[in-house]
């Protein structure tokens, strides 16, 4: 697997991932009907940088973004977001991405990454955050109305780097 | 004192509140240099509502913004910014505005109200939003680099409406 800096030319290949999360729309507080266009400007803003994991094929397993979580006083803790391709599951693209952002984060100076909204049904990620290292640090309640199980808690967790 | 919605036309009395707590850097994450129109810009932003507080002369004393914490399934959840001018401090503008805030975001349909960030050393706010039945349900370490104190804990605060 090679995680690179995301192009314009993976847009497709990116849409096809984060279109079927944010259709979902159980992990992410994004509107389930965005549009392509949409979705892809969100995912690539001015404020993130964009990366994508690739198989040897070149073909996209997973993407993630990195962002200054907050401006001014705050630039120092940054925020990440990450999917990975349903058919890609299983493989650890999630966790090679993670571990791949704290290395970045902490090449570019950052002191901390902190994640605003985990759901906190989505189990898999809790603990694959945690395995990485960082810590609950907050629990908004209801926070997240899940399509299936409705308002659910979600959470704020958090690393030094 | 009177709450209501403000208008353009407030821009310049916004700006008198809004500037000094900028360019101080001691309780919001934003650039301390940032220029009064793009001060105004963030804080009329158009996923915000922008209200004043105002004496009865129509002095503006204090404002604030209300506005979706998150989009999608999230956006049952609400935010909120306050700033009051320095001159009116310890007249209970920012009480008056955070009561203001809970109704007007009840009458808007939001469940919870949530503050992102407030930074540990604002004593005053964190005692005032208890007071007004909100929680500390995160703590962001060293979130904050304080001008004065350096690196200092946020604060995550909530309350169901």
């Amino acid at each position: 697997m090679l995680i690179r800096p995301a192009t314009r030319d993976d847009a497709a290949a990116i849409w096809s991932i984060i279109g079927p999360t944010i259709r979902a729309g159980e992990t992410y507080t994004l509107d389930r009907d965005l549009s392509e266009g949409d979705a892809l400007a969100y995912w690539f803003s001015a404020d993130k940088e964009v990366f994508v994991a690739a198989d040897v094929d070149g073909v996209v397993l997973g993407t993630y973004y990195l962002r200054a979580n907050q401006a001014g006083r705050g630039a120092h803790v940054c925020n990440a977001g990450y999917m990975t391709g349903a058919a890609a599951m299983g493989r650890g693209v999630a966790r090679a991405m993670g571990l791949h952002s704290v290395d970045h984060a902490k090449a570019r100076g950052f002191r901390a990454m902190q994640f605003n909204f985990v759901v906190s049904t989505n189990e898999r990620a809790v603990a694959l955050w945690q395995s990485l290292g960082f810590d609950i640090v907050g629990c908004l309640p209801g926070a997240f109305d899940h399509p299936a199980e409705g308002f659910v808690d979600a959470l704020v967790m958090y690393r030094a780097l």
